[in-house]
């Protein structure tokens, strides 16, 4: 029992659920088909099947241990009453209607901790998107479509179910996944704390991604970024400004990004200040490995955007080391006759030899990571498996920054996900995804 | 003779056009034979044919005012004084090798510069990527695939041709492309000072982006910004920390943000801070109306990402009106029972009524713009009706920030376009989108 049934359900319970498209009991059966076990739509109302799946009067007539409630609020405590006789450990609530609104919706969130609490139930919301797990294909969310959400190595643990939906989808739209996303809601009895430290010890997750909007729990939270083994990116929303808005939302503290900021930055924790900057940060982070100082080689083959990149670094207390002179002599070889051979490297132009400059200053001992930036030209291609070589032969990240045509270099830009070598559509992405690698650098190591 | 032999050219010489593929003369050949026009490969020690044209000995015996120089740099000023004796009104220098690398690049500049002058000839470079019209089917350019670049309504002036052609390419990816590109490189005798005025008068560009590294004649610059009727956005790039790069590229003078931000803001420049800020921007500005203040009605069907957006804007000075008594009581029938239906009116998930949630907030008279956001559910689709009455029904910018998975929203998300509401892909893109329309906002007016 416990914040594990979430990953692990022995049977589903789907309450509420319903036969009539465009309900949430509805949606949640669309997405909860996928899960290779047994799943129980239960509603003393419904009678024959949905989806295959036939219904049952009550929850006391299934064997699960997980439920998603799909009923409005003031059915809800009663329906996690009933959960909590049944023996079932963790439940996800989806209605609003709770502390965010009024205190009658404050009256019934107290109920729901303290049903909670009686039965020692893990519950995810109220007030949520729900969660998913691509890689066990399950997907405990009313949002339609959320299960085209693939199989990735970060995880998303978003205050705002939206955020978390949001998240997942634009991972999607760029060919990428989620290890889990959970929506945390008005985090009843499950928030941060909770479930930062089942993410660390989570197999699949290389990147733990948080959007945040204010929490009581501070200290906890605090506590569990400490003891984490896997790297934590975070992004706080939620200005003073806006209090009423925010309160109106998830019932959150107004807390400003500074507090958050100080207090676990000192935990290692990355901040950055967008949603695209959190998921490019922590695919970043996920995918390379830790560099040992914040020495940047960089290599592009247009000045211009080399010259965009090296400045968002150079703001974000990144150092340009000079080349050993052994490279250096290997790049000038390499580069005769062209315009900046010292770091950053202008080769001017994609050559054949890019691949090969790329390799001298990626095994420079000066230099700690390095960021690549090439507009692709058909006839010369990505210096694919030079990169794949290098990034076999040496322990640093090696970040690339796309550039081109829509369809030009999607197959090899792939080829580099594969190596270990995140790739990124903008030159300030890429920056960004550096400079989160920068604040990675563990300063007292 | 002069700029505007790159919007009209009557016939087009290509000096150092090559057979060879790979080379920058053949590169050149194959963009510009998209061009309905008389298209001459010059070049003495070829005969025959290259992809159709006939290759002539020299440029004296073509009918023609553009010239595409494709030799390297020491041979420039030779082929340029025979362009100017074949009375060829403008040109444009690809190759690098001149001010930005050292003293006796400097000269062979000095000696460009001066036959530009003695001939009344327009440069475009050297050290330059070219530049495109994609409305007229010419792309001047070496770099492969530009050709694959849209029509647009943005004109994108960037001093690094390589910032020029990403920008290009970046828009082309999301479906959109540009009235105009121009990679000024070294700016031998065309700047910002010279091409602005000539995009101002372009009736196909409705904004002019700028990519900015540096440039010692601001006060034209500024002239020319001040009298231009068409908005302007501008990305400032290259700090004075990295000034010996900087210098390598392009021989710009080291100037910082600050100087131009100041200066150019006075005119009613927009500044950003990023190449996608400037493209998402400059969108947001060609196509819809000029606000008339900074109040900012925001609908969302998610609270979480309306807290995001809220929060940018409340950051760029937006501010958010209440809503007319009217309105409200419109906003309050239709969400009987939802959460926020203040602005930020938050309907707490997509729904039927979510367009005519909209189409009452944009209509109302306290309200200068309108962001939207909302993830896609293919059963209920986007509000496309009511967004499409609503943009013609006021005279107020819509913008609307999508989201969902990869396929779902393409084809509504085309025709808000369609109808004159920018969409972006990003909590954050949307709010910069709006907060550039912010800065648009003339407060003497």
């Amino acid at each position: 029992m416990g914040v594990t049934d979430f990953f692990d359900p022995d049977g589903i319970a789907v309450i509420g659920a319903s036969k009539t498209e465009g309900k949430l009991g509805n949606d949640a059966m669309t997405n909860i088909r996928t899960y290779d076990g047994d799943v129980y739509p239960v509603n003393p109302s419904s009678s024959g099947e949905v989806y295959g799946y036939e219904f049952v009067d009550s929850v006391h007539d299934v064997d699960a241990d997980l439920a998603l409630c799909c009923v409005p609020s003031p059915v809800v405590p009663e329906v996690l009453e009933e959960c909590g006789e049944a023996g079932i450990g963790a439940a996800v609530i989806f209605a609003g209607g709770f502390a965010e609104v009024d205190e009658d919706g404050q009256e019934l969130e107290d109920e729901v901790v303290r049903i909670g609490e009686e039965y020692d139930m893990t519950i995810l919301g109220p007030n949520t998107a729900g969660y998913c797990i691509p890689h066990l294909d399950l997907y405990g969310s009313f949002v339609p479509q959320i299960r085209e959400v693939e199989t990735g190595n970060v995880a998303l643990l978003a205050q705002s179910g939206g955020v978390g939906v949001t998240s997942s989808f634009q991972l999607d739209r760029e060919e990428y996944g989620v290890s889990a996303m959970f929506g945390l809601g008005n985090r009843a009895n499950t928030g941060f704390a909770e479930l930062i430290p089942v993410l660390d010890d989570d197999p699949n997750t290389d990147a733990i991604a948080l959007h945040i909007e204010g929490t009581d729990d501070i200290d906890n939270f605090i506590e569990v970024c400490r003891e984490a083994e896997t790297p934590i990116v975070a992004y706080k929303a939620g200005s003073e400004d806006l209090s009423e808005f925010v309160q109106s939302h998830t019932g959150a503290p107004i807390q400003d990004r500074e507090t958050y900021e100080e207090a676990l930055a000192d935990e290692g924790v990355v901040f950055v200040s967008s949603v695209t900057e959190l998921l490019d940060a922590s695919r970043a982070i996920a995918d390379t490995p830790t560099p040992d100082g914040k020495n940047v080689g960089v290599v592009t083959a247009q000045a211009g955007p080399g010259i965009i990149i090296s400045d968002e670094l150079d703001e974000r207390g990144a150092k340009f080391p000079d080349l050993e002179a052994e490279t250096q002599q290997r790049v000038d070889d390499l580069l005769q006759g062209i315009t900046y051979t010292e770091n950053p490297v202008d080769t001017g132009r994609p050559l054949p030899e890019f691949g090969q400059v790329i390799d001298a200053v990626g095994r420079d001992d000066n230099v700690d990571m390095v960021i690549v930036y090439e507009i692709y030209e058909d006839s010369l291609g990505y210096p694919v498996e030079e990169l794949e070589a290098l990034a076999e032969n040496v322990d640093k990240p090696i970040i690339f920054t796309v550039a081109g045509p829509a369809e030009g270099f999607e197959e090899e830009r792939l080829q580099m996900e594969a190596a270990g070598i995140p790739t990124f559509r903008a030159p300030e992405r890429g920056a960004h995804a550096v400079a989160a690698l920068i604040d990675s650098v563990d300063e007292d190591a």
